[in-house]
């Protein structure tokens, strides 16, 4: 019970920097969100760790091992939110780190690998559209003159959002650990997503996450007067459109058991009016899937669908990709250890993707890593209603705690 | 040859009032409609009609017959535009009908009963929203307060217009000419659609007016991540409403030898993100018959529709209806009459209905009416590439005398 406060004190303390009066906003690179990361940062100080800030603003505090020259045991995740976003997305990781620190102090845990807890810098991608600046920039994957120039919805740049929180954009390729190696990094998260919740399931160890192809897909028919144009004489780009998207679904169906998604989430009908048909048609579309051969089945599908419409309705479709990332698989022998650890603690738990990108993808260039899923009620993120029990994210913190405990290597001494 | 300059002088004079530089701009109660509808009344003082200008705005020249008592034969169209529109539509109903009188008095023709000829004032709904307001009046059919406050674009009421125009709108109820009969009314459109050209004819004579039923339809799902919300697990409303277009295109389809039509011309799909699943979309549904039978069929087979994807997308789908005008069926005495003539002259033309409404609707309350449709190119309307070759406009202006002459019934002593 004094834990559950003790933690439930530390999430209220971070979700009280909020600049909005719906959910939480505490969007990366503003007062909020520095505020927050000065307040985490005497804490983590409070819970004995050395603090630093590194050139992108990400917030790294490590608790020093039995022999410092080993590689550390990393836990992470982000602090900052989508504007009018929920409590839990990002922020329960951060403090579930510190929670794990505050405890180890509690039981005078040492262990043999140091510990650090990181905060990463501007996870979402609200306000730059572009996300895991902070991780991407520790892991040296930064395209540094884009990124400088990309702009908020109010002209700032990332450049000028940096030196407003007194971080200077030009060292940002100083964040790099180049040749750094972690003995394991682990993130816990919510879900974002239903499944944990309807499977009642209180844990998704994550196997792989999906990254999303994207692509914008134009049709181009023939405007004409909705009431003096026969059926048969029509090319309505709308109905073109609303085939392709059936289809896709279908085509995503068929590969469900390797958690493949697509959605046409924007859709532009123009000239959009109730007595023309339909000339031209704008479609976003988003295809994801941890297997990289489930999702191309799904591509080759959709090339096809097109071409397909295209003939029979006469229209003209053009495609463009605009995004084609790879997913990333996890480690094996971490999904492994985190699987006994639910099974002696009889946890129900779930093996899943990950539809939704996460920090934890850029840490695997530093070695293993271990993504935890806990529940959001009715799958909602991003959104003032997001929602995770205490008790669940107490569960998750359980079975993280005893995974670091088991990659830090306890000290025998500890127990003395 | 003579004729065919006499016309295109005509036509061009017309179209020199235009306010916009692509196409032709020359919308209901502005200074350029009502210039076009001065230079229009001096034409046919010209021609020794005699003018009137009534309370709703419609030019209403008359040639007076042998016997004035009798009902007048009457011929008419519009001069207004759309923003942005042609040259033909409307324009050449009533430079035809001027053209015609020209021609009789050439010949030196009298007839028994009257001839009129009528431009009737806004047509287009581009201005105010709303069509056929001059006929309307004229047929008593104007809901007088509704229109008073109708607004444009830069907020002037119908009524403020009036007065622009040195027009009383309190006095547009004595525009109706109650109790008044025609012998029969004429009007000559272009046929806004591709059919004429696609089968190569000449004339279409119309044999029904298809009024749009009109239907929003906004269906609600749940909005989730595109990532982390599996295929079986979303409640995806573009699919529901791409299901809805489909079917309802099926319906319409088995339904085209009654020339029914069914058009999905908006669409609007919320919150409208690449990574969000559709939570919410509105459809604008324009269904078209002359056919009441045909068009019930397909409002029937739309219910049904919506239903079955409300039930098996777990989606809620409200439907409203915003019109569900009456078909009008046009005269099949002077249908009769003018395949007659067609025959008779060898014209190529064809029995068809009228997908658009038209002046003509309205002038059903005074007696026989008779619609001719002259070819579009590409089927073009509303458009400044909107073009009928001017040898189709004086076919259909040598079949509209001809059945006129037959109407008005030519006195013997014309030929004298």
């Amino acid at each position: 019970m004094e834990r559950m406060n003790r933690y439930k004190t530390l999430l209220n303390k971070i979700n009280q920097y909020n600049s909005g009066e719906i959910g939480i906003t505490r969007v990366a690179y503003t007062n909020e969100e520095q505020a927050c990361l000065h307040a985490l940062m005497r804490m983590c100080k409070d819970a004995k760790m050395e603090v630093r800030l590194d050139s992108a603003g990400n917030l790294i505090a490590r608790k020093e091992g039995r022999n410092p020259d080993l590689p550390p045991v990393v836990m992470g995740s982000h602090i900052d939110s989508v504007y009018q976003g929920g409590k839990y997305d990002g922020t329960v990781g951060v403090t579930a780190a510190l929670e794990i620190i505050n405890r180890f102090n509690e039981k005078g845990i040492e262990t043999e690998h140091p510990i650090e807890v990181i905060s990463f810098a501007c996870e979402e991608s609200s306000r730059f559209g572009v996300s895991t600046v902070g991780s991407k920039a520790m892991a040296g994957r930064i395209n540094k003159e884009k990124f400088r120039q990309l702009q908020d919805k109010d002209g700032i740049t990332m450049e000028e959002a940096f030196a407003l929180c007194a971080l200077d954009f030009n060292s940002i390729d100083t964040a790099f650990r180049e040749n750094e190696q972690f003995k394991a990094f682990f993130e816990m998260h919510i879900e974002q997503g239903p499944v944990l919740e309807n499977e009642k399931k209180k844990i998704g160890i994550v196997t792989g996450i999906a990254a999303p192809a994207r692509f914008i897909v134009k049709i181009y028919g023939i405007a004409s007067h909705s009431g003096t144009t026969p059926m048969e004489m029509r090319k309505d780009a709308f109905l073109g459109a609303a085939e392709i998207a059936l289809e896709l679904e279908k085509a995503a169906i068929a590969e469900q058991d390797y958690g493949t998604v697509a959605t046409v989430g924007v859709v532009n009908v123009q000239p959009g009016a109730m007595n023309i048909v339909p000339g031209e048609v704008e479609l976003k579309i988003d295809i994801r899937s941890s297997s990289i051969g489930s999702r191309k089945r799904v591509l080759n599908r959709l090339t096809e669908i097109i071409s397909s419409v295209e003939q029979q309705r006469q229209l003209a479709i053009h495609t463009k990709e605009i995004s084609m990332e790879e997913p990333v698989l996890l480690s094996e022998e971490l999904i492994m250890e985190l699987k006994q650890i639910c099974e002696q603690k009889q946890l129900p738990y779930k093996l899943m993707q990950s539809g939704a990108g996460h920090d934890a993808m850029n840490m695997t260039v530093f070695g293993s890593v271990g993504l935890i899923f806990i529940p959001s009620k009715d799958g909602l993120s991003h959104h003032p209603n997001e929602h995770t029990d205490l008790a669940d994210i107490l569960t998750g913190i359980d079975l993280l705690e005893a995974a670091v405990l088991q990659s830090a290597i306890v000290c025998q001494s500890s127990f003395n």
